[in-house]
C-alpha cells in the first residue's frame, strides 16, 4: 500500500532484498570463525553502525515507485548511489497534477536563515499565493496542451519542448532503488530539520517505512546518526 | 573563455588535470618494464580505447562552469559520476532568463519517434507557441518576484516555495566536474541524435573542448566509439 | 546449491531482486501512457540493451557467496559498482586451502602477449612447478601457523601480520551485491579470452546463473555486447 | 619529492587541481547573490564541514603515486570512489621487494581486541617470526624466478600464473587519484587507530600532505571529523 505523501504524491515499496538478518550474515562473513561470543544480532548491528562499519548495510536493497513535484525531484536525484528510472516528459504526456502547498505549510522567507522558511503566511497574502500557484499551474497546463494539440490548424508542438513551459511544481514519477546504507545516508540528510518541508516528508514516509523492514538498523541509526550529538574537538 | 550555447547559456572550463600524456603515465604503470617497445602515446591511446581499457582516461580531471535551463539540468544530472555545485533556489533568487527556442528548433512531435522532432513549426503556429512560451514565461516570474516581495502588505513567500511557479526553461548553473572517461561517456550519450537538441549544443560545445584538451582520446573516441558501428551476433 | 568452480572454489547465488518482468516494469514508467503498442517484454529488452538504455537493468540484483583465490579477488574488486563484505584475515585465521592449477591449466608466458598464456607446460617442467607451488604453500601455511601459536615459548604473532607471509593462491571468501547492470559490465570484461582464466572460469559459472535468473536479459546481452562486433569508423 | 612510508614504500603527490579557494568558489555557486555577508574562506570551510556540505570539497582532486605490499593494498582499495592504474603481474616481474616490519612493530595478537595488536614481541621469538618473513620472501622469490625462466630445459611459467606464490608482503605500486572529500573519508578510516599499523602509516603521510595542500579544509576535517567526538541519542 502506497504512503501519501502531500496533496498527490507518494512513496510505494515495489520490492526488497535482505533485512536485519541479512546485515548480520554479512558481516559474519567477515568474522568468521574468530567471533568467539555468538553476539545477538541487534548488538551487532549497533556495533557496526557505532564503528562507521557501512558495508554490510550496503547488503541490503529496497526499490520505491515514488511519485513526487518536480521541485523535490531535482533535490533528490542529487543522491547519486542509487538507480532511478523516471517518467519521459520527452515520450509521454505529463499529467494536470501540481503541487499546492496546505496553508499550514505556505511560509514565509526566514529572516535569519536563507536556506529556510518563517512564519506561515497569514489571510490575504496567503490567499494571493495561493490564488497565484494554482492560475499559473493551469495556465500553463492549458497552454502546454494547446501547444501539443495536433489538428487542422497546427502540426503540435515537439513534448520534449512543451514540457518547459511547466513550473516546477508538476508532479513527476519515478523507480528508485537503493542500498540500505545509502538510504538511511539519504534519509539523515532528508529527514533533517534543514531539509526543505516537502522533500522531508517523504523521508519521513521512508523513516517510517524502514523501521518496519530493519527495525534493529533503523533504531541503530536513530540513536548513533540521526538523534546523535557531535562535539568538534574545540568543544571537546 | 567561455562557449556560448543556446540563448542565454554558456559552458566554461574552470580548470582541468592531465591531459593525453597522463593517461599514457597511468597506462605505463601498469606495463612497468613489460613493455618491451616504446609504443608513442598515440598507438597506446588508441589501443587502450579499442579494448575498453577504461581506467587510464580517469586520470585526467576537468571542472566546467556551466549555465543552462532546468530542463537541460535534469537530464545532465543524471549522469552520476561527477562532482556539482549548483545554484540554490533556496538560498538566492533566480535571474529572470529563459530559454527560448530560436525558430529554426521549435519543431513538431516526430510521427515516427515517440521520443524525437518532426519538422520545425512555421507560421501562424510557430509564433503561437513562441509568444505563449515567451508571455508564460514572463508572467510566472512577474508573479515569482511578487511572491517574494517583502513590504507593509506582505511578508514575502519563502524563495523555496516561491520557485516552484518557475517553469521549466528557466536557466541555472553549476560547476560540474568529471574524469575524462566519464566525460566521454556522457558526451557519446548526449552528442547522439537521440539526445535532445538542447543538450545535445552542450555536447557539442564539450566536444570541441575535449578535442583540444586531449586531441588524442578524442580522435580514438570518436573512431572506436562515437563513429563506431556495432553488429550484434546475429548480424555478424 | 554452489557451483564450484577451479579446485576449492564456489560461486552461490544467496538473495536476488527482480527479473526480467522488472526491467520492463521500470523501462514502463518512463514510456507511461506513450507506448502504443503493447510491445512484448523480450523485444523491449532487446531494444533496451541496443540502445544502452542501461538504468532499467540496474533495477535487478543479485547477492553472490563466492569462495576464491586472493589473486582472483585482487581483479575482481577492482569493479567498484558493488557491495562487498569479505572474510578478515586480520579477524581470523585463514584455512589451509590453495589454488592448485589443473595441469591442463598450467601454461607457459605467451611469447606474443605479454599478458597472456602460451602452451601447456608438459613433462618435467609442469611437475617442477606444481612441486614448488604445492611445497612453497604448505610451507607458508606451516610458518603462519607457527607464528600465531600461542604457548609458553611466544606470544604469537598478530593475525593481521602473520598473514602477510601467504601466497596469492590461498583462497578467501565475500559475499558480492551487484544489480544486473554491472554484473554484465563485469562479465564482458571478465568472461572475455583476455582475461585471466582463473577469474573467468567464475565469470562463466555466473554467465550460466544470469542465463538462468533473466533469460531474455542475457540473451540480449550476448547478442549486443559480448558476440557483437565493433567496427571502427576507419574500419567503416 | 616521495614520503618514504614503510620499508620499501612512498608516497608521492603526481598531480593536483584546486585548494582551500576552489571550495569556496564551488560553494559560493550555490549561494549566489544570496550570500549578504562576505563570509571568510576559513569560515565558509568549517561551515560545510560541520553541516556535512561535501560537494564543495569533490571539487579539488588529487593524484598520487603509491609504492605499498600487497596486504595493504588490498585494504585501500576497498575504498571504491577512486581511480587507479595499478602496475600488472600479468604483464610484467615484480621486484624482489617485500616489506619486513621493524622490529618495534612486530606486535602479538591483542587478547582484546580480535582485530587489533597487543605487546610488541621481543627477543627470540621476535627473531623467529623476522627470520621465517624473510627466509619465506626470498624463497618464495627465487622460486618465482625460477617458475619464469625460460631456457632449454623450460618454456617459463606464465607470469599470471607465477605470481601467485608470492606472499602478501611483495611490494606493487600504483596511481591513485581521488577528490578531497573522498579522501579525507579514507583518511577518517585509515588514520585511526582502528585501521592497521602499517595502512595507518601511509595515511599519516597523506595527512601531512593534505594538511600542506588545503590547511583550512584539513583544519575543519581535524576538528569536525578526527578529532570530534560523538555522543549518542542515549548517551545525550
Ligand atoms: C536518449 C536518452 C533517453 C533517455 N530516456 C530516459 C527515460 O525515459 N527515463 C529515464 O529515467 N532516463 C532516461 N535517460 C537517462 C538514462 O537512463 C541515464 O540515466 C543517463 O543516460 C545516465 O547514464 P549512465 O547511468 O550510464 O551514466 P552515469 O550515471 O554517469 O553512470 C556511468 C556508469 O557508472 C556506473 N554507475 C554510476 N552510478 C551508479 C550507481 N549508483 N549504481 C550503479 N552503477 C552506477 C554504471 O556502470 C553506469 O553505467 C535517457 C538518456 C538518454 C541519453
Ligand atoms: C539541506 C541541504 C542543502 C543543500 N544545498 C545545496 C546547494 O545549495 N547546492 C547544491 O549543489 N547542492 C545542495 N545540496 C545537495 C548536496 O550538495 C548533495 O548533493 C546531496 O545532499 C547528496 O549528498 P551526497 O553527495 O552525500 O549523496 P550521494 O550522491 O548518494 O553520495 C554518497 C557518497 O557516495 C560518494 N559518491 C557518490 N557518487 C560520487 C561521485 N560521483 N564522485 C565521488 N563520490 C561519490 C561520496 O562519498 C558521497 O558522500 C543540499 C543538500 C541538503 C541536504
Ligand atoms: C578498521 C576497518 C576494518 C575493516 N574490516 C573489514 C572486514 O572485516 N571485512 C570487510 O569486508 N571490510 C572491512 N573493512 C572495509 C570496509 O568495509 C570498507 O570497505 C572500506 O572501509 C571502504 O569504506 P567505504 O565503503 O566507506 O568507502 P568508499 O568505497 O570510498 O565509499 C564511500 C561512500 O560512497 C558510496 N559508495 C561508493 N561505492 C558504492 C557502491 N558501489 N555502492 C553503494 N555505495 C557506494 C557509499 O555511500 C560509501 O559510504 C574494514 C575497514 C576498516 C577501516
Ligand atoms: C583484461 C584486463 C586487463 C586489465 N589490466 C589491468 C592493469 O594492467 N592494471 C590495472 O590497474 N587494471 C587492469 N584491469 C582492471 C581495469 O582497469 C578495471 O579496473 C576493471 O576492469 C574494472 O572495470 P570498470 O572500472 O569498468 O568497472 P567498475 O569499477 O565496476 O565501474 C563501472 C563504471 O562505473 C563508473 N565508475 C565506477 N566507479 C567510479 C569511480 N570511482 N570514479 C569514476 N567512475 C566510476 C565508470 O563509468 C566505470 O566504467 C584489467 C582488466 C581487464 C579486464
Amino acid at each position: 500500500v502506497p504512503h501519501q505523501v502531500l496533496d498527490h504524491g507518494f512513496v510505494r515499496v515495489v520490492d526488497y532484498m535482505g533485512d536485519d538478518a541479512a546485515i548480520c550474515q554479512a558481516a559474519r562473513v567477515s568474522y568468521g570463525r574468530g567471533t568467539k561470543s555468538v553476539q545477538n544480532d541487534e548488538g551487532l548491528i549497533r556495533y557496526l553502525m557505532r564503528h562507521w562499519h557501512s558495508t554490510p548495510f550496503e547488503m541490503c536493497e529496497v526499490k520505491f515507485h515514488v511519485k513526487l513535484p518536480v521541485f523535490v525531484a531535482r533535490q533528490w536525484i542529487r543522491h547519486r548511489t542509487a538507480n532511478v528510472n523516471e517518467y519521459s516528459a520527452r515520450y509521454s504526456i505529463l499529467d494536470r497534477e501540481f503541487y499546492i502547498p496546505a496553508p499550514e505549510h505556505l511560509a514565509a522567507q526566514s529572516g535569519v536563515n536563507n536556506q529556510g522558511r518563517g512564519e506561515v503566511l497569514q489571510g490575504e497574502e496567503a490567499q494571493r499565493v495561493l490564488n497565484l500557484l494554482r492560475e499559473d499551474a493551469m495556465r500553463s497546463y492549458d497552454h502546454y496542451e494547446a501547444m501539443l494539440a495536433q489538428d487542422d490548424n497546427q502540426q503540435g508542438l515537439a513534448r520534449e519542448l512543451a514540457r518547459m513551459n511547466l513550473p516546477a511544481n508538476i508532479y513527476t514519477q519515478w523507480y528508485w532503488k537503493v542500498d540500505l546504507h545509502n538510504l538511511l545516508h539519504f534519509l539523515r540528510l532528508r529527514a533533517d530539520a534543514h531539509a526543505q518541508y516537502e522533500i522531508r516528508a517523504y523521508a519521513d514516509a521512508m523513516c517510517r517505512i524502514a523501521a518496519d523492514w530493519v527495525p534493529a538498523a533503523f533504531a541503530a541509526f536513530r540513536d548513533y546518526r540521526m538523534d546523535a550529538v557531535s562535539l568538534s574537538a574545540q568543544a571537546v
